[in-house]
């Protein structure tokens, strides 16, 4: 799909100021620096735009989206940057169009129970205000605090809730988006059901910004889960901790999370965060939440889980009885990547997702992988999806050209393992830029061929996040 | 979308013989006569298709649409021809591919909870082999026992239980297609998330057969629920009765069920049952039903929902406790189609849907719409979801020719309230071919073209269900 794109003239700036004012168009090296990257390797996959600019209104964005489109620009829409795939990253120059003034709560309609926001809303913002009125945002992913609904929209991001509520896309009843071409359209609506033609709504959603600009959000909230409650449980090996994992499942108990983490994970995390827990020798353990209305349902439930566990090879199972508790042992889960940039900053952080019954031999195939390519490969992540941050970090002595080799034939092949369990590269990431070439590799032709059908018929110039998904 | 087509020759008939084989191609009238209508109107929208075939494999499907898109020959995919807007009927003549026997359940995979079956299985066929195994097909339209999985695929079915469970498509995690171009193609799998391109699957789901032949469905199960319950409200009029809806959804409270009758289909109902409810007097009730794995929590929100009502202007609340009183109730509520289809066979079976908190509004303009076009228009269906049968039926009396020209403009008027209370046309029966011209004056033409171009990209030669959805 290669196009040839014009550069950012002075008077394409001059329009872009015009369309959404001085004080909010760009072209000062610092700022183009900062909009330059995302959370993946700055220095690997990071390119700087020609111009940033600040819309308003969805209205701006449109007549920026327009003007890019006639003048065969390429725009790259941004939300919080905190994306893991380099979806936000301007890799060909042109036009980033960030959304960070559109942050607005316009409407939280108890009725319907849904909030429609701007796509540049702090998703924590949307999450604690609704919340402040006993309403629940169950789509929230497992993510930076930074992050904002339209990224999590433009990745259908996971995140550790999904075991019962499901991905942010299942929350995501209507959408606004402006078209590649520079047409603004409302998808879907405050509806429950809707078969009125295509679910153009569900196919933007995970689209990684290549369909069109998301300006608007209609969010389905579900009552807040008074009562929340968490399981801790040691395992000798990951291999005994995953094996339990569908055994819960299938008993029709449905936690919130089930987390997993090996024992390099946690005492990485623990180290980081000067934190001492009493389970760290175990080989790894499950974190195992279950929430919902009834104090008394969530008690038998966390007791049949515990006794399940403990039946299935657990050595020890702690039930996390106060706050604080809860609060340090989710803080060593969810710092471990933190932690492992800093043993060691050279890492890709993966997110395969396989069937749930298949992760077990997922475990074994980690280790030799780590073995063979000399990386490690700490396992941790969302084992109840499935949904495994396999990530491969470089051992402080290796030398970057053979790290470089080492991942790129490692991740193939890892990809390939993933594929053959009937698995997928990227459960809640994406592809962006950072998995596109091995996307090719696994992906069925047939399927390609079809999405690009697709980017083609909306996007004929492909000025709309042009490289990212497809090679 | 127009497009010319070549009959079917000698030849092709021939051809299609090699394929699936002599005994499953059929030209004689009278099997063409039983292929050429659905559960719309058969006299209205009834057209023979030139031959029929029944393949029995995914490849022959695929070599069938092969033949036809090298032809120019349209096909129809055919499930149990249940639909309700047209969808499986041939209007062009061309081919009708039904997937009767492909029926079979494939694997019940219960590490991972799912079910992977081919197109063609009665959905009440899988839902009782499940539910032998303790587990649950939540997306079950409320619909003919005779429905199959692919024709609830097809227009996304959604049914009574899609207050707390969704509709069809949230189960439906992976599909196996034959594209238009007959391709064979595996989309999503057995996974709880995937973000890894496009989400082609949810495109296909709802997109009424004219994106490619859905040939197998993973399907998502979840744990049967152990314990269910009934509540029965009486309320002296509809608005009463559906002002409540959203009073008890905003309460955090999630039935499965929230049905609406009016008085009118309420009688009508047990006139055509021969069946004495003491409870036909009122002017409207709601049947709600609850479950859940806890019998003592279902118990317990039984009684705070039917608190609630009592609050909020019910007559009189009735607990149905044993399970022929229930399902005597049920019976009703789902006879109530059957009975006005007695009482008067032509009429217009309708399913619009709008945000829960217009509904009350709803009412009295569907009251209004009676008195103006000359119609009955009992009003019953899934208030819970915003989804409402509000069904116009011809008076006897009336002729033919002021029947339709009274019907369309009522539609027209009623769609377009519809829309401007933020609705759709159609929240669980598909387009068809009975809704597309109204589709054409309610929908955005931007998303009319963006569904278009969609459909254009993977079907050039529009042989796949043309005539469906697009006017």
């Amino acid at each position: 799909m290669g196009s040839t794109y014009n550069r950012v003239t002075p008077e394409v700036v001059n329009a872009l100021k015009d369309i959404v004012g001085k004080g909010s168009v760009f072209t000062d090296e610092e700022k183009l620096e900062a909009y330059s990257h995302d959370e993946t390797d700055a220095e690997e996959y990071g390119h700087a735009p020609e111009v940033v600019v600040l819309p308003g209104s969805t209205d701006e964005v449109a007549r920026v989206v327009k003007l890019a489109n006639k003048e065969l620009i390429p725009i790259t829409p941004r939300g919080a940057g905190s994306g893991l795939s380099g979806g936000a990253i301007p890799e060909q120059g042109g036009i980033v169009v960030s959304l960070e003034k559109m942050n607005r709560l316009l409407e939280l309609d108890k009725a319907n129970m849904v909030a429609v926001v701007e796509a540049g809303i702090v998703t924590n913002d949307l999450a604690n205000t609704v919340q402040a009125e006993g309403l629940f945002f169950a789509g929230y992913p497992m993510s930076l605090q930074t992050c904002v609904i339209g990224g999590n929209i433009a990745e259908n991001a996971g995140g550790g809730k999904a075991v019962k509520y499901g991905v942010t896309g299942r929350y995501i009843i209507g959408l606004e988006l402006v078209t590649p071409q520079g047409d603004v359209v409302q998808l879907g609506g405050k509806l429950v059901k809707d078969v009125s033609g295509y679910d153009l709504k569900s196919l933007v959603i995970g689209s990684e910004g290549t369909l069109g600009i998301v300006t608007k959000a209609i969010v389905k909230l579900i009552g807040y889960p008074a009562t929340k409650s968490d399981l801790l449980v040691l395992f000798k090996t990951p291999k005994e901790a995953i094996d339990v994992v569908p055994v819960i499942l299938s008993q029709g108990l449905t936690p919130t999370s089930i987390e997993f983490m090996d024992q390099l994970s946690c005492s990485t995390s623990c180290k980081y965060l000067n934190e001492s827990l009493p389970y760290e020798h175990a080989g790894a353990m499950l974190l195992i939440e279950l929430d919902g209305t009834n104090a008394a349902q969530i008690e038998m439930d966390l007791i049949e889980t515990g006794k399940l566990c403990q039946k299935h090879g657990a050595i020890e199972v702690y039930v996390a009885e106060d706050k604080n508790n809860i609060e340090r042992i989710w803080s060593v889960r969810r710092n471990i990547a933190e932690a492992w940039k800093v043993f060691s900053p050279v890492q890709s952080l993966e997110d395969i997702v396989v069937p749930i019954s298949r992760i077990p031999e997922m475990i074994p195939e980690l280790e030799r992988l780590g073995k063979k390519y000399n990386v490690q490969i700490p396992c941790y992540g969302h084992a109840g999806d499935g949904n495994l941050h396999a990530t491969l970090v470089k051992e402080p002595s290796m030398s970057m050209p053979d790290w470089k080799k080492n991942e790129v034939a490692c991740l193939e092949e890892l990809y390939k393992i993933t594929s053959g369990f009937g698995g997928k590269i990227s459960g809640e990431h994406g592809i962006g830029i950072k998995r596109r070439s091995y996307l090719k590799q696994v992906i069925d032709p047939v399927e390609l061929k079809l999405m690009q059908a697709i980017k083609k018929a909306w996007d004929p110039h492909n000025i709309m996040n042009p490289g990212k998904i497809f090679a």
